[in-house]
């Protein structure tokens, strides 16, 4: 088959630097050395990445993610557009989306990842502008221009010196760190989301969003638990997992038109604008050549920190997309991605729109919405007799379709969605839906959370624990030292995130991996970690293009994952709900 | 020992019908037979029914008691208050649950069954307001006096002819109906509760009630799971498990007077007036002598339904409180019981406050907070290996401190908050919360219940359910046959609640005995009810005091409740949560 045969090609032209001597080992002299093996290796797999998509599981991947993309990206708008003096709107929001997803559906070598608007490009935006009008409000347009002029230059430069190669040894230490990290300033956003409710709309529209929220909250939650349990046919139980945002979105928008006490409230809504013109009253193209050029150059260092934000934020979304939980077949390409990073940058600095980059909570979401999921019977005999076998139900992933029509078609309905009528539909949902949504994604991200897992490990009671738990081999409390080491850093960065220095955050964050490296060895046995820690990058596909797993000072033979394995053995494999990074 | 001769005591002077020929067969020829010996079974534990107290368990169960008792009643008089033209408010409705615990602590045979205000009588006083302000709406104290001495005398007729003996034929059949019932009725008060703070507050008041109601709703849930889950150390969990409802409703009564948007919002408050008064002007004798004779005779058959549904009501309650789940030594005396509920019935109506009766779904939590738990680990070897055997948490009953103290104080205790200073306090306390405790409670009642675990197990994916689960040997169409049956009596009742028929609601749930004996058995077989339904009465020491085990018509041998005692095997038996009544 000519499948197989593309599997043994790539494979020989494996991407390595382990054999080289001399200079030939440094990957920064090795100018494009990981873009074209990213290339090369990607390109034979394009025509299969259209052909393969001629099944169901697309076009509910495409809506799935259209609203686990959109719905979280408008709801950081809503945060963005007030606190960045109404320049980023709806308009540039969607556009940003869309262009992304044009890009990097039809160019990118991973288009499993879904590229789009974060929160914390949000954060990074509205920071920027705090610390820009202490000076000269005026210049905030051009600053952002700058901003990601610099932060461009540095993507092309990362990509080009193949520095993605670093990525191998991001670990569940940080990468668990980062979602909780993301989980918790997403509950802070809704929270935020409906007190700004309350000052602006007053105490109905305040309590009435509040209600909104926590029931839209309640509704996905109980419709994606459905989805995992073994209540009902596996046809409809697919259906309620694959449509939760939708159902639950249109039902809670729909009631809060019913007329009456509901309709009658003024709560606030999405803010529209002209469709296709951008909010503020200005042209397309940002005048980039009017800045002086001290603030050129003071912009400098902070596009270098929306690279490192990028390099650590995109990176391991696409880690995460392509997950080892995945059965993927079809190889990784970090470096051509991240190159490609650098353009959308580049352009979405031109235009005066929010730089997209890999949604971490959302981006194992498409991956997850193109799996093929068998819960099969795992029959586990007993002493207590015949016919009293235990039933448990394994979660299989058999198969993913990986293609990038999905991706596609999900950037052609954003581009729909910027089209007067729909905007008009945008502007009838309430903002207390996106306080949900935040609400459902956050708290997503922390429940599934390796260190929340962990401490509820700690908290039961030890003689309902299995005996071949791998947790129990380490001292409990080596397993509170790991947690706080993560929590430290977890904290910090929320702490920052609150300040005005919060465009330091991914500086914080980037350190945890050299820390696990460096110093998290010296405090535990290669055993402990074995258990405790996992590789992010565990898929060979996805180690092919990151130069090989990685090798950790001083560590002999390594194990990593026997945690995960050990769940996955018992429980199979999670579906993954919005929101949750791990499993 | 004295407990042990006690026993056998009781053994010996059996109360039955079965060896007797003749008109001694003839149960309402043998006045006072059943009294009697319920109060010769009886008599002899009281005084260990007091040493028995000394007890850490007696105060915490006074305490969960005192809140799951009083909450409901506060609940039920709100809503009793408005549409009984306030001639019912909380003065009337301490008073009545503090008479109620006096007497039945003190004399009751079955000091376990916690006797107060229920959602029903609410029911029934604002049906007959309903009825009685369409002729002469001055009469309504004194006809509902009449009502209450006729119920009386209806009462003492059946607790002196015996006729609680029915009381044996009531099968899950209809008491999970009920249960259902009372758990539908219970949200719909609550729903009535916040649909009446938007009307009488406006918005802003409605759906601040509805979020305080919600979270409140969440708070107790989420407690309450916890404290049944195997996290953290036993006594932890005990004691979320027994101050659930404190917890929450501290919290939430606090929440809502914090200054702000909450504090300045016009919410409404439980209406309390002066302490030990009426809340009418008048004096707490109702001078029944004023009434008109055709009034009088009037009353008659509104008297016999009270006594109909007290009949099911306060016996149902007693049965749960002492089901099988809990190992209890002392004798039941049913017949005693409702001789006493008739005196407390006549004292209620004479001073004009709402007749008490037994709590159906509070009635077992009283028993479950002096039953002394044990989280037992259950190994189950398995064929997988050495060292995997399957932990499994089984919960054991071993253990209930019979006693009547904690029933005493908690009466006290109610006493107490008749005063003016508590009363006070009952005045912070927001209507809101108590839409959430409708909520709660009427939700555990449905929660549990069987008719929605079956319609699960048919709703669940077959493959999935372990194979020696009894219900897999009753054709799926059984299954679904018996829970529509049960289902249509549901539906029936909650439809004439809601209009002015509703105080026939009780000769429907009567007559689910009789189709249970004669009609079920004609379309199911005795394998098929042996699986399906369960005696709701199956202690011995109950069915001592109801002539023994009932006996169906062409019924051999009988194995009833094979599925509960399958559940049980398998997992334990269940903490009480307010609420539920099986299991």
């Amino acid at each position: 088959m000519a499948e197989s045969h593309l599997n043994r090609q790539a494979s020989s032209i494996s991407y390595t630097y382990d054999n080289l001597t001399g200079w030939r080992r440094l990957r920064p002299l090795r100018l494009f050395r990981g873009m074209y093996h990213d290339v090369r290796r990607r390109l034979p797999y394009y025509w299969s990445d259209i052909r393969d998509a001629l099944t169901y599981r697309t076009i509910a991947s495409t809506i799935r993610m259209y609203f686990v993309n959109i719905l979280p990206a408008i709801a950081y708008t809503l945060d963005m557009y007030r606190r960045t003096g109404e320049f980023y709107g709806i308009n540039e929001a969607l556009f940003s989306s869309a262009l992304a997803a044009m890009i990097f559906s039809l160019l990118g070598a991973q288009p499993l990842t879904i590229v789009g608007i974060t929160g914390l490009i949000s954060l990074f935006n509205y920071t920027i502008y705090d610390i820009v009008i202490q000076y000269r409000p005026a210049i905030y347009p051009n600053f952002m221009c700058w901003t990601a002029i610099w932060a461009a230059v540095f993507h092309w430069i990362v990509a080009v010196c193949n520095l993605c190669d670093y990525m191998r040894y991001v670990t569940d230490f940080s990468s668990e760190s980062f979602g909780a990290y993301v989980g918790i300033i997403y509950c802070i956003k809704g929270v935020e989301e409906l007190v700004n409710e309350f000052t602006e709309h007053g105490s109905t529209a305040g309590f009435m969003s509040c209600m909104i929220a926590i029931l839209y909250f309640l509704t996905i939650y109980s419709l994606e638990m459905l989805g995992s349990s073994t209540i009902c046919r596996p046809w409809f139980r697919g259906l309620l997992a694959d449509y939760a945002y939708v159902i639950g979105t249109i039902f809670w928008v729909g009631f809060s038109h019913i007329p009456g006490n509901l309709k009658s409230t003024q709560i606030s809504f999405v803010p529209t604008s002209r469709a296709f013109y951008p909010t503020q009253p200005r042209g397309w193209l940002i005048h980039f050549w009017e800045l002086d050029m001290k603030w050129v150059f003071a912009a400098l260092p902070f596009g270098f920190l929306v690279m490192l934000l990028f390099y650590y934020d995109h990176n391991v979304s696409s880690l995460t997309a392509q997950a080892r939980q995945f059965p993927l077949k079809k190889p990784a390409g970090f470096h051509w991605d991240f190159f490609l990073l650098g353009c959308t940058t580049f352009l979405a600095g031109m235009t005066g729109i929010p730089m997209p980059n890999g949604l971490v909570p959302q981006a194992p979401v498409h991956t997850d919405s193109l799996t093929i999921y068998e819960t099969e019977l795992c029959l586990v005999g007993t002493e207590e007799g015949e016919g009293v076998e235990l039933r448990r139900p394994i979660v299989k992933a058999t198969a993913v379709v990986e293609q990038r029509v999905s991706h596609f078609l999900m950037g052609l309905a954003i581009i729909g969605t910027m089209t007067g009528p729909l905007l008009i539909v945008l502007h009838t949902m309430p903002a207390a839906v996106f306080a949900g949504v935040f609400f459902i994604v956050g708290w997503g991200s922390i429940e599934s959370n390796g260190m929340l897992q962990k401490t509820i490990f700690l908290l039961r009671e030890n003689r309902f624990i299995q005996r071949d738990e791998p947790l129990l081999r380490v001292k409990r409390r080596k397993i509170l030292l790991y947690i706080s080491c993560q929590a430290i850093g977890v904290a910090a960065c929320v702490a920052i995130s609150q300040t005005i220095a919060a465009i330091g955050f991914p500086i914080l964050i980037i350190a945890l991996i050299p820390f696990r490296v460096w110093t998290i060895p010296k405090w535990f046995s290669q055993e402990e970690l074995d258990i405790l820690d996992d590789l992010t990058a565990n898929n060979t596909a996805v180690l092919a293009s990151l130069g090989g797993p990685p090798r950790f000072p001083n560590a002999k033979e390594q194990h990593y994952g026997l945690e995960r394995s050990y769940s996955e053995h018992r429980r199979g494999s999670y579906r993954q709900r919005a929101g949750s990074i791990h499993r």
